[in-house]
């Protein structure tokens, strides 16, 4: 086996198929990368067997076959410090010879027997997607979504093709975040993806050039495909929860307040509330909601921010952090909060702008 | 008690002294700010026991006397997110209200009664440096002392005034960094600040807009005025190493060579070397150095860089890091390399420039 290839070249594949690495844990082959030489072909896979990422490397020259597995950490850093702008690489037995100016690496290579091969996904609906509308959804709502990878079924976004919308819906049970855009497409379906699916679903979306994306899902996997990279994500085999439960039809207290000075006065209030009870009543009068604080051991703080009310007084109570949250999601100036009363969730969007909401559940009142 | 201050004054102040307060281990009264209100001045005060600052805060209105503890991290998050520019402290019994615009804190406050006086030293040795000179010199050597505390003679930064000159020299056993400067101060002395303090004299010289600084050592402290800041360190009742017995005093082999150029070559073998060994041989030969590290695991790589040699070839082993902390405080675009032998200290300088020296302990080849 011989390639020589550019540096740049070389470095922009492992990077995109890096992502797809799994940590050691998972199965400690999986930690590195598959380099694959077959047909004059140059492949660079990685799985995390959930994820697979298969890169197409463009190379001056290929030739011989070779199938082997290259420490994951070793070779990142190894194609950030290679001096040419020309790489070879050749193989003597399992070691990989990679050569650029006057530095040479040799470095030992695994067997790739166990290594998985990467099959996207090749029948099924398929949808196409502005990229950067697509970009814009996923970011507005991935942070809503469970952290903990054993909420199997929150731990990741609900896609759903509806009546030529396609809807992103994240959730950790307490509170909720969606996004709805038009799109070209008759098919109705869903699916569940990963968090870390979804990451590599941004990954994927930042390194690429093209306007659209084309998503296929054949009912077990997604495939995204574009330039020389296949990306094929396994759904989640769990139901995501009915989140239309939790979206209120009608609102008694409707509040219209300026993103920046709820922003402000939640950062106020935060000194105290994150020392302990991690709690701050929300107290909405005529043109006035107070933001109240307490710390048994430290003290209080009381916020005042100016608003306009539809409706009834209110007294409830938030985690802040929900409500930060949400704010750096919205992009308007001004953002409407949509109340039932101090026990059901509040609703959060931005104002005159459709297809975007938050749910937040709120706190039971000390 | 009541203090009418510019929010702004307020938080410098919090700032400059928040770098003197105590990890809530030392004692759990030094984790606060002292509040310290008497004959219409107003200090604020911290200590870890080991440095102290006292901070005049320059405020439009003071009256009344109080001295009391304020908690650390609260205040310190406090002062960023008041809204006004101007800020009202006043007491009511011990609960300290601070109020700016239409915000109110109320902070519960602690005795003071355990917190030690920050006492200046007032005799004593006394010499003026160059700000920025001062702040090159301990920014050269610095990197180079002990991290562990408990390594009480090299957790630090050794002072020496001799001959005109002031030296600073920090080691931790391994390699050693000395950088001289003339000042006009004709007394011989010598003390050893500990890093903790030397963290204090450069946050000192990085708050001040004068030019110079005045230096007080009265043989148990050294205290820094500027403005209205007053800091006061303990010096380390510790015998700092006879350092002069590791700088060689004749060498076998020069070597001159790019800094750029051994920075990128390290930059490639501490790939390898960080997978284990830590250790890369250098082989000198006329006009190269060839850098080679092996790691069983892995691999290895075979590195070389241009170089203008005199005298013995020579084949040295060096942790790798310790020479790129060396080239990163190095400015010169050409150094230096003396040395003896395989097993003798390596000396490396700027090219052409006097007074700022390192020294690097070579490992024991393979």
């Amino acid at each position: 086996m011989k390639i020589t290839v550019t540096t740049l070249e070389l470095r922009d594949k492992i990077t995109i198929a890096s992502k797809a690495l799994a940590k050691k844990s998972v199965k400690p082959i999986l930690a590195g990368f598959l380099f694959e030489v077959k047909d004059g072909n140059f492949y660079i896979c990685t799985t995390d067997l959930e994820t697979g990422v298969k890169a197409t490397v463009n190379a001056a020259e290929i030739s011989g076959e070779a199938r082997f597995v290259v420490p994951g950490d070793i070779i990142q850093k190894l194609v950030k410090v290679l001096p040419d702008e020309i790489t070879e690489l050749s193989l003597e037995g399992d070691v990989l010879v990679i050569s650029s100016g006057s530095t040479v690496f040799r470095i030992t290579t695994m067997p790739a027997d166990e290594f998985p091969e990467i099959t996207p996904a090749e029948s099924g609906i398929t949808f196409e997607v502005d990229i950067s509308l697509l970009e814009e959804m996923v970011e507005k709502v991935i942070f809503a979504a469970a952290k903990d990878e054993f909420m199997r079924n929150l731990n990741g976004v609900f896609w759903e093709l509806h009546k030529n919308l396609l809807r992103l819906v994240a959730s950790d049970g307490f509170r909720l975040a969606l996004a709805e855009e038009q799109i070209e497409n008759e098919e109705e379906t869903s699916f569940l993806l990963s968090l870390k699916s979804m990451k590599e679903v941004q990954n994927v979306l930042d390194n690429t050039t093209e306007p659209t994306i084309t998503v296929r899902y054949d009912g077990r996997r997604v495939s995204l495909t574009t330039n020389d990279v296949e990306t094929v994500m396994r759904v989640v085999d769990a139901e995501f929860p009915d989140y239309k439960r939790v979206i209120p039809e009608t609102f008694k207290t409707k509040v219209v307040v300026s993103r920046k000075d709820l922003m402000e006065s939640l950062k106020r209030v935060m000194v105290i509330a994150s020392k302990g009870s991690e709690s701050v009543k929300f107290e909405i009068e005529e043109n006035v909601m107070r933001l109240v604080s307490k710390s048994p051991d430290y003290g209080e703080v009381i916020d005042e921010v100016e608003v306009q009310k539809e409706g009834e007084d209110l007294v409830i109570a938030f985690n802040p952090k929900f409500i930060e949250d949400v704010l750096k999601h919205i992009e308007t100036e001004e953002i409407e909060m949509n109340f039932v009363d101090s026990t059901s969730p509040c609703q959060i969007n931005p104002l005159d702008i459709s297809g975007y909401l938050y749910i937040v559940m709120p706190i039971r009142l000390a």
